[in-house]
């Protein structure tokens, strides 16, 4: 076995991620509040598999076509001409085990595209609910790894890099970090880690403040704890799937 | 008086400018290593003006045309057809008072004729060495800002994040702000203070090995050290003068 350690990068924003090799890495893509949350949730509780979809006509017509649960929101609602929302309580097993669900995401199935795009090895999908499972597929893999944030807006955001730090934190021993945002992200996580949803209200988090308008409370603290939801989403031909069976 | 705080961003890489209005604010540049640095130095140092120019061919013309002084770095070497190099220790009074300095930076220079480019209200620039100045100068003009990093090729680095968290610190009582990167920015900060020179060696600082590679770590703690140049460069028709005389 090889002593070189396989490098990670970290970064923060979809903006940014041309200026990494994405091509011989696995890219985890992180959109903590709520689209990767969610995605891990509804996988561990049995979903069938997710296809992920950045506008609502197409996630309409997909949904149809496999006669599959639409889901996904604009503004905090429901958007129009779809079925369920972005919110992980949405997706219990006894709802969603066995079935498809087409979402639509914007931020992160924009960076999911484009990771693609840009000859991503392969691509999972990371969160607090499924933290551990993403880092152990990491360290089992032992391969370059991105940590790519889906931002707001192509706007760094708190949430999705104190994921991104979180992961650093628990696996740097075994990577070669030679990126400054990644020492940012650590950074911030360690700042906040005994509270994470403290940090975010006492930090005027952009996203908690978009939240909290529609009483999604519940959905960020859900969003912030660990191992949750412990599945690990692969994406595969077009498809999120539950690489632990 | 207005009871309304002006807004103030921080900006993280170039590539990330588009995404700040900079058209009613003041901009500020930060090329913590070493380009602000030394400009700072130079005009607290008594140099009559500094024109920022972005490549080596245009700099050795208009040094010719102004009979003026020309430097510029590329690769930890003065730039072939240059005179100086980057270092403040290369600009005492002795030798710089009273006289135009050209000089070439990348990163740095990029940014500001961006920052131009979109029709910034105001431009100055920052560093540790003047970072007293400029926190009384925004703090005195209760206008909107952006705190814009030059980072590296437009990878997010530790030392111009440092620096913009350092002034988040300092001022963010008298602004509002509803920017993540503010945040993560002054959280990096608040970790590194008790010793930023050693935070930048120990997290592994891209930028920190760039420059001891070529054996700068006297630069490195210079352009680290706050209020050791207690300039304030203000861009004025293509050209960096102080504006504290």
């Amino acid at each position: 076995m090889s002593n070189i350690k396989p490098s990670l990068y970290t970064c923060l924003s979809p903006a940014l991620l041309h200026l990494y090799d994405v091509s011989d890495s696995i890219v985890v893509i992180i959109d903590v509040l709520r689209a990767t949350s969610t995605i891990a949730t509804a996988l561990y509780n049995g979903a069938k598999e997710i296809i992920p979809i950045d506008n609502v006509a197409e996630c309409i017509k997909i949904g149809a076509e496999l006669n599959a649960i639409t889901a996904g929101e604009r503004d905090g609602q429901v958007a129009e001409g779809l079925q369920y929302g972005n919110s992980p309580f949405e997706y219990p097993s006894s709802f969603i085990a066995g079935k498809t669900l087409v979402l639509t995401t914007t931020n992160g199935t924009k960076l999911l595209h484009m990771a693609l795009a840009n000859g991503a090895q392969e691509i999972i999908t990371g969160s607090f609910p499924n933290i551990s499972s993403v880092c152990n597929y990491l360290l089992s893999k032992n391969k370059n790894v991105v940590l790519a944030c889906a931002a707001w807006k192509n706007k760094i955001n708190i949430e999705d890099s104190l994921f991104a730090g979180a992961v650093v934190n628990r696996i740097k021993e075994r990577f070669t970090i030679q990126c400054d945002s990644a020492q940012l992200a650590e950074s911030l996580f360690m700042t906040a880690r005994p509270d994470l949803y403290e940090f975010m209200k006492e930090r005027n988090a952009t996203h908690y403040h978009r939240l909290t308008k529609y009483h999604l409370e519940k959905d960020i603290r859900y969003c912030l704890t660990e191992d949750v939801a412990p599945s690990l989403p692969k994406y595969i031909d077009g498809k999120l799937v539950n690489g632990i069976v």
